[in-house]
């Protein structure tokens, strides 16, 4: 069965068709368009658009997939039909769900948080396949948190959500952009390591990635941003680790494909300092900017199943 | 049905024939004996004997008891058979469960960690009655955590445990007992509140409750300590609703009987600090002194009703 899998960022929004029948997920044709700040039901309008071609494109027509899954970058209201709040596109009470499924009626319509869906997708065909209890941490702008119970996707106890990146790390500390102090994201997001980049080493290194490239090369300031921000997150998911006990950790974003020069010192330090002594499995994700559309397929594919269950 | 509940703790063991068969759990007869270190087949001996004693003084014997539940201060290996440490009785990698099943055959025992058991007591008789996600910490020497999810208690994803009070607070902060730096506990337990008065106030307030007892009679300096306390506390709640969006939050040990004082602030920030931005339900819990023995015994029901349910 194929499904359209709708990644919604704050810069682009990416359409896939993805076809979930064989071992792996397998993206048959794609679309994107650019998201400048429009309102719902515009951006509605334009996804229909968009996937009534991905369709055409693929010799079938909406009344043949499996449905529409949405990935969006924020949170999402207990009933799971309005975003709530997501910034970077300034959309703050917009019923997404609903709207979109008034323009295409009769299709199964399903919203999911961003780090949710690329949680999802590892699950069920990345790097978390097979595990039982797991955890995604999405390291960018700021850190998305999936987590894994039981096989299912957590998202909270009351449905609102898991935002581990919002866990606060220091009362009183670095401001967030979400409104609060000291919040985790502030101290482990790849933001901080450009941050540091341009105070320290100027504005060709307020770039992760620059960082990074650097550190390898040698450069002594580098080394050391990086050396202190792999303390930082060692301490974060070693303490996620007395939380979770899960059986893998993957990072995803940019940043995590950062190879050896992370992995290696990242899995050594959480092994000597979570509570059980034990070491855990810390592997970067296998999705990385495939992640949300074929998450948002899954999640539209486990909702027909269950509800096929439940009949 | 009536089960023994029994709280192990490092300077007190507490043994408690509990009828389980009612609304209310009814604590039938009770016994308790100092402990100073003993290997564990004495400890064993020694509850084999007061168990007796209590089933002979509610005109019973051992043969027409539920089982046996143990609550212990420390963690227990995967197989849930292997106390692996508890600091305060000097016990690391005692066979608790099995040396007691050996010394009294034929019995159902269950062994679980203490606050596990005071959150089961809590869910099934207590303050968290009903729900589905909740959340319990305990407050005094250290914070103890009893996570619900779903209607049952998370002990982990991989059976190690849940112990929130390891979460990493400030990396290189304070040190704590489990040999890392910066625990959460050492920010939010009542043994801070101690420090602090013993450090700002004198010998005399080398106790939380002395502190509490006098900020609540206006003294400056205890409720500045009192003030900052909860401020803690409240960062440390509002993160935990990022991560778990509980129904409720229970506080046990002997500071969660604070009253208004602790609730009326902690309740107003953690509602304007979790991400969600909405009110959390933290109450104290109902069982204190009597959650080990009470939570101990359900998990025994618990259990045997799960292993009926399987044949």
């Amino acid at each position: 069965m194929r499904y359209i899998g709708i990644d919604i960022g704050g810069t682009n929004i990416k359409l896939a068709l993805v076809d979930l029948g064989g071992e792996e997920p397998a993206i048959v044709s794609r679309s994107s368009f650019k998201f400048a700040h429009m309102p719902g039901d515009e951006l509605c309008a334009r996804i229909k658009e968009h996937s009534e071609k991905l369709c055409e494109e693929a010799g079938t027509d909406m009344s043949a997939i499996g449905g529409i899954g949405l990935s969006v970058p924020g949170s999402i209201d207990q009933t799971g039909e309005i975003l709530l709040h997501a910034y970077n596109m300034g959309y703050h009470g917009v019923a997404l769900k609903r709207q979109l499924a008034k323009l295409i009626p009769d299709t199964e319509i399903e919203m999911l948080n961003d780090a949710n869906a690329a949680a999802l997708a590892e699950l069920c065909a990345g790097s978390l396949k097979g595990c039982r209890n797991a955890l995604l941490l999405t390291i960018g702008t700021g850190v998305g948190s999936g987590l894994i119970l039981d096989g299912r996707v957590f998202n909270g106890g009351q449905n609102r959500g898991c935002e581990l990146g919002h866990l606060p790390y220091r009362n009183g500390g670095e401001p967030c952009t979400c409104g609060q102090t000291g919040c985790l994201e502030t101290y482990v997001s790849a933001t901080r390591i450009a941050k540091q980049g341009r105070e320290l080493m100027g504005e060709k290194y307020a770039d992760a990635k620059a960082v990074l490239d650097a550190s390898v090369e040698g450069n002594d300031t580098a080394r050391c941003i990086i050396a202190a921000y792999i303390d930082d997150l060692a301490n974060v998911i070693a303490g996620l680790c007395c939380a979770f006990d899960p059986e893998r950790i993957a990072l995803g974003g940019g940043f995590s494909a950062a190879g050896d020069v992370l992995y290696g010192p990242l899995n050594r330090l959480v092994a000597e300092r979570n509570f059980y002594r034990v070491p855990y499995d810390i592997v970067p994700a296998k999705f990385l900017n495939d992640a949300g559309v074929i998450g948002a397929a899954y999640q539209v594919k486990l909702t027909r199943q269950e509800n096929d269950t439940k009949i």
